[in-house]
């Protein structure tokens, strides 16, 4: 049966799809819309009709796509573990586990588009802001909540402990990506692992069970 | 006095100094021969005379510029100390706070050509794998050092600590780019000088004099 009504929203996910697997492979900088149009179903107008130009593409996927990326990996997955700290290595460790071994060259996609974008043009710089600091934000009320619920000591700064622990996650992924070796990923859990317990006041315990 | 002689080492070097200013500002995908020549005193001629394309000055300054930089600033300071430890720490706090205000939003340049390039030319991720390789090991060199004199405890894995301590250089620099605001380095800071603390066997002051 062909698709005979229009879909727009349909078609402008499709696109920031598309969109964010290119710039994901290519850069920002290194991707045109005709690259992106060619591999889509759309048309070049239709890509204007949605997106004026590329950058405006490029502010939606931060917006919509890495913000929910971000949400999705590392924050809403923390609810289900009655101590947060143990919910932040659990997840670390997953993620890294999970991590795909055709994207480890290509390293965190937030972190890239940051690393080649905040410089260059002060929306992105502005919009990837937004999102790593929410990262840092929902991480350090987790830790806060940790700190009430005596899981971790009393003398423990959360906003530098998150701000710590969200460089760390985004510096592993980066560092896999620049050795392209995964071996990094255990070694730099192993380190997280150690900072963790020394700020703990229970045993944290090495697994990924939920 | 006009310069009669073509002297060519000069000339190559002025090509790498403007197209590493360019790159870092503009990052590479986003800078054109033609940009660096209208920047340069040289013709474009002249250009491909020692570059036959823009990857080869981009890998003569990961090769050149980068690998001295990283020594320059990292690791040769690191002989004056005799507890490498104290060095470490002492560098870190020193290149945080001489690192210029320009530069903030422009990050670690060689975390930069990294990020937009391991995972588009494999040229560029394997010479950024042997800079990068060079900065852990030498560090790791001066942690073996540091176990030896009885400044770091028996137990410390120093291997898994050098990539631990560069990942979180690398990855401060990364995040005070992009929160575009310094005071994530003394936060940050903060947290590598309690991680060490606990590693050391002997306690480190919290000063930048050598």
């Amino acid at each position: 049966m062909a698709v005979r009504k229009r879909d727009p929203e349909k078609t402008r996910t499709h696109l920031l799809q598309v969109g964010f697997q290119e710039i994901y492979q290519n850069g920002f900088q290194g991707v045109s819309v005709d690259q992106i149009v060619g591999k889509s179903s759309v048309t070049k107008g239709a890509f204007f009709h949605y997106f004026p130009t590329k950058s405006d593409l490029g502010y939606a996927i931060v917006d919509e796509f890495l913000r929910e990326m971000i949400l999705e990996r590392w924050i809403r997955p923390l609810a289900a573990y009655p101590n947060p700290v143990q919910g932040i290595l659990n997840r670390f460790k997953k993620n890294i586990v999970a991590w795909p071994e055709e994207n480890l060259i290509r390293g965190c996609p937030l972190n890239n588009l940051s690393q080649e974008m905040s410089a260059v043009d002060p929306v992105f710089r502005e919009k990837l802001q937004v999102v790593m600091n929410l990262w840092i934000d929902e991480t350090e009320k987790y830790l806060k909540k940790a700190k009430t619920d005596g899981y971790l000591k009393k003398t423990v700064q959360t906003k530098q402990l998150a701000q710590f622990i969200v460089t760390l996650q985004e510096g592993t992924y980066a560092m896999a990506k620049t050795l392209g070796d995964r071996k990094v990923f255990d070694s730099l859990y192993g380190s997280l692992r150690a900072h963790l317990e020394i700020l703990s006041s229970s045993p944290t315990r090495d697994d990924v069970r939920e």
